[in-house]
């Protein structure tokens, strides 16, 4: 199998942890760059990621176009993909999602979303909250065009994720296994965080200093985290598409 | 397949929707208008909404009696629907439901709710608290005559929402597709607020403007709105039953 | 099928209803009393609810004695249903539960559990706490004797629940029907309490008169919680064992 | 069957359960003791609880390693177990798992967790919070050496289970079956304990009486345990694996 079609079924397989875990429902995506031309993005067509397979994925560049003819609808908010992909040469995947947990932190925003959890580190020691009402106003809060796309992917910054106000939120990383990590990860974390809060008392965030252990000992193709990547794919219904980039060689388990 | 035939259909999804997502369970109901007589609607006989099929909806008249002979129980509540059809000629379809993380608003009424996060901008700036002990006294809570029916619907307004005090809500909408909506999205947005409530600090509702936004580029038969009623159907056992009501085609998704 | 066979399986229905609604686990037991002899009951031998069948059931005196030779192990905790039995004869059945959302509030006992849906009106206007502490000490906190049985049933009085300190509560109502409903809606009623009550303000509980007027129009055989009690059978797995007692008619509906 | 067999199902059943329970997911695992070599102990290779089979088990020593040539992965936290096996004679089983309603008690460490309900009362008067940064500084909070893994195991102490400061717990009891239970209930415990100081007032906690009473009255084997731990099994999936070990006889129930 080639790289391009690899890399489209580990695409599908996000789609549908990320369903799965309840991350996304009939809204939300994930996106991966392009490995041969970093201008270029694939996406699935406009369609509940628990449905997408491979000939539902779609070849956008940076300005959110399909890269060829395409007749089928796509996601209206495929712009907040372009424009992180577009500002952040390091990312190569990217999910938008309305995970419901999440909201709270942009709702209420005295409270800031930080890692409480050893999890929870992917999303760094700062989550800024973008409204997009700051700059445009009254709208359906929704990132419909590549302006507005670049002013959250602004606000993204060099972080991993971005709270996006009554909204849901972006998550951006250097791979697929990651962002899907740092998705499932997220509302976790709140949770978490939500409920200590309501314990009361001081709460013990992890330091600046373990974030920065985690991330350096962090490997995508690790076997603690392929681990996890192949037990969500399993309980996704789709173990049977597993293979581990890194080496071309499947490593689906016999059970 | 007959333009009725499509309604009863719909209807039969929108219930089995309500169900999966645990709008309704043995309790609660919806119904639409019919098309070519706005002074009748369609209604499950008496019914948990997850079992009913084509055979058991019924058809009533604006003070909830059956157009035709009918032997079989109906809804003990069925005046609810009545009620909102004769005062509101815009509204082509209406829900009445238990869900429980609406209840606390009713209960504790000084805490308004209003919409947080995008897709609860369908119940509006505002949702009105009705409480039947107002006018009606000691009862078992239950709008069971055309009378408290009516003083609900007064509640109602001119309003997509209304809490029903110790009880539940009804919500009222243009389209079958959008009332489904609003009764997913009510109980949704209701946690998101309570759960931002428990962080402290000033909420950020959505602005009256952002609600005008939202309504005004709404349509029901949108891509982005047909995906979700498309995956909730399929998620519901129902895929086979769809039909997109506006161009009599049929868009069931072959996966 | 006789009286006792219909009997047995409603029970059965019971026990798998419970099961299904995460109100018994492992643990946790429904009793019916004896239509012909009201100095007898029927419960499950020990085992958890969700894999009781009709063979299961034992048949045990006033005392919690078996009336016949049993070498099967019986519930430790079978001295609830016998105590209270005996203590209250307009009492037809029993549950005793862990549902873990009832347990806050026999934890922090300020906080009174009081009915705020119209649903939770079956707890009645009064559900007192009983602490096997008081008048026993350390103990396991178990309910293993007819002594404990006693204090406990003294405690529930003309109530038809109490709530059991750190443990759990007891249910007593006049039909099998009516104690399944009050032990499903306990904790809904709960959750709705609690969540009420952490939006702040004050809080409208039913009223009185709107208990006594759901208690006065209710019928255990009425269509409408026969509604329930069909729709709860079939999703638990035992559509097929439904009988409508109170005519001897199968009314097991065609889907 | 071997005692060294029914040991490795017994095992698999405990890895299943809980997987079930959601006490673990992709990460988290269970260690048994070998009954004929103190020295060494029981626990899969590193794979997901819920996927675990009998020929994934590994024999470690108390210094983590394993006592036979293995080319497979192995649990990077191993070392939790082998360091509380080493410093407790009396431990024959161990759980470490992330069971997230464990966690706010680990953020917020003003709000201590005790057990408040009867089956609460496993995880013991005292449940100490090891935070590994007191000693290690800046880690990725991984239990990754014997030396942290000693320093965990002297938080523990003669307690049952130790809460780990933004990662989850260690349980450690006499049996497999004490173990699956404490790690079970301790999140149920937690929950409960939550939500009670959510409704505010005094709080009772189970009393070191009470629960000294209820482990004198405690066996692994007697008719209620079992009945949980075969009750649970067959929800896993695995009830064809249940042994009673005690007696070497099959228990399993015939529905």
């Amino acid at each position: 199998m080639g790289n391009l079609d690899t890399l489209i079924q580990d695409l599908v397989i996000a789609n549908r942890i990320l369903a799965r875990k309840e991350v996304v429902d009939a809204y939300g995506h994930v996106s991966v760059r392009h490995r041969e031309n970093p201008n270029r993005f694939l996406i699935a067509r406009s369609l509940a990621p628990e449905l997408v397979g491979p000939d539902d994925i779609v070849e956008l560049d940076l300005d959110g176009q399909p890269v060829r003819d395409e007749h089928r609808s796509l996601y209206l908010e495929r712009f907040i993909h372009a424009a992180i992909f577009a500002a952040r040469p390091d990312v190569m995947a990217v999910v938008h999602a309305h995970a419901e947990d999440t909201l709270p932190f942009g709702i209420a925003q005295e409270a800031k979303l930080r890692p409480v959890i050893h999890s929870g580190s992917f999303i760094g020691t700062e989550v800024p909250v973008w409204d997009i009402a700051d700059n445009f106003g009254d709208t359906n809060l929704l990132v419909t065009n590549m302006e507005q796309g670049r002013d959250l992917a602004k606000c993204v910054g060099g972080n991993s994720v971005a709270l996006m106000r009554g909204h849901g939120f972006a998550a951006a990383a250097p791979t697929l296994i990651e962002v899907v990590r740092a998705s499932v990860y997220l509302p976790r974390n709140a949770r978490a965080l939500m409920r200590a809060k309501q314990l009361g008392g001081p709460i013990k965030y992890l330091s600046s200093g373990e974030i920065a252990a985690r991330n350096r000992g962090y490997s995508p193709y690790s076997v603690e985290t392929w681990r996890a990547w192949e037990y969500w794919a399993k309980k996704a219904g789709c173990g049977h598409m597993l293979t581990r980039p890194n080496d071309g060689q499947s490593h689906v388990a016999n059970r």
